[in-house]
């Protein structure tokens, strides 16, 4: 009978905890670790460890940014101690729009494509009961007090969330709130995507796109 | 204009450099590293290192085997110090046929059949000589010099090869030193797959399936 070396099964193992990575995969994926470069493999070991203790949370919007020293000053902001991210410390943008996404991925998806000028704010995942995702376990308390303390003021939410069930819950719980401070909030066009054919549209997605429809 | 965390992009970069895995998916991987349980993520950092540390390669057939103190007088093995796999550590396992595989995924392929009892010997790479791999970057004279001192006489070499040119041209290259040793080589049958439509098949696996026909 075959017996792998522990090490080995346990790289295996541990490989195939993350996402989208099934334990073939994982296999493969540690047998090339041990068989290519032994430098490439430390320098993976290593680019873990130097993430999980350089990268924070920014402390005024949730984005990922370099654990450092307070760069707060910078931008003048009124939130606590704590550094920026790139965005939250560029003066530059309008601190008056703010984008509420789902998760740093989805900042950076809006960022390459390069038209919204004002700043964001990560919730860290959406309402969701099924799984016992409160609005408690997100950022939306800190949304709340940053939008209340905002100098100047918040002018407008945009509601960036995904056109799921969870993500219109998450939108409807927080425009609700946000009606209660006075602010506006609005949630992006739904409609069909580019290059999407009508014939294919779900029923959904056709029905928004008609009720959305714009004037030429 | 946005900038990830230096270490955040070194996480990214560095996960991008495995097989398989693009821009795309190592950005997912990086976050879902920096979002899940730390102790998860530093799980894997150092199941990298301890793998790296731990696992090295058999003495005998250079499979992946633990690192540890020399348990070659076990096996009663004619080969220099060094550790030994599980399968030459193995006493039951006939030592007089030898397969010979490109890579230690492929042993665990044929263990997972169940029906091969001999030993392996992993080349470590198929000749190539486009991609500039030569019989002395493989464990060839290995294999030769294991052959002509193995006590008893290794019968058989069962070349498991992949049906490939460069699979091919490698089986040739040891069946033709073998033959001068006076050692018979067999390589793998070649025909349709199992489930395979004959409709489907292509004409060179056609032709094998045809020649390669067995009575029944």
């Amino acid at each position: 009978m075959l017996a792998l070396p522990a090490s080995l099964q346990r790289l295996i193992r541990e490989l195939s905890r993350l996402p989208s990575i099934g334990e073939r995969s994982a296999t493969r994926l540690a047998y090339h670790l041990l068989n290519s470069d032994p430098d490439q493999a430390l320098e993976l070991s290593s680019s873990i460890t130097s993430a999980l203790e350089n990268v924070q949370e920014c402390a005024q919007c949730y984005f990922f940014c370099e654990r450092g020293p307070d760069n707060n000053a910078i931008a003048g902001s009124s939130v606590g101690a704590g550094s920026l991210c790139s965005v939250c410390g560029d003066l530059g943008r309008d601190g008056g729009v703010l984008c509420v996404v789902e998760k740093p991925a989805d900042v950076v998806a809006i960022e390459r494509v390069g038209e919204f000028s004002g700043k964001y704010h990560v919730l860290h995942g959406l309402w969701s009961p099924l799984r016992g995702i409160t609005p408690e376990k997100l950022r939306f308390r800190e949304l709340m007090s940053r939008i209340e303390s905002a100098q100047p003021r918040v002018s407008e939410v945009i509601l960036a969330l995904s056109s799921t069930v969870e993500g219109d819950a998450t939108a409807m719980y927080i425009a609700r709130a946000l009606s209660s401070l006075g602010v506006n909030s609005s949630r992006l066009a739904q409609g069909l995507p580019k290059g999407g054919e009508l014939e294919y549209a779900d029923e959904f997605t056709l029905s928004r796109a008609f009720s959305g429809r714009n004037t030429l």
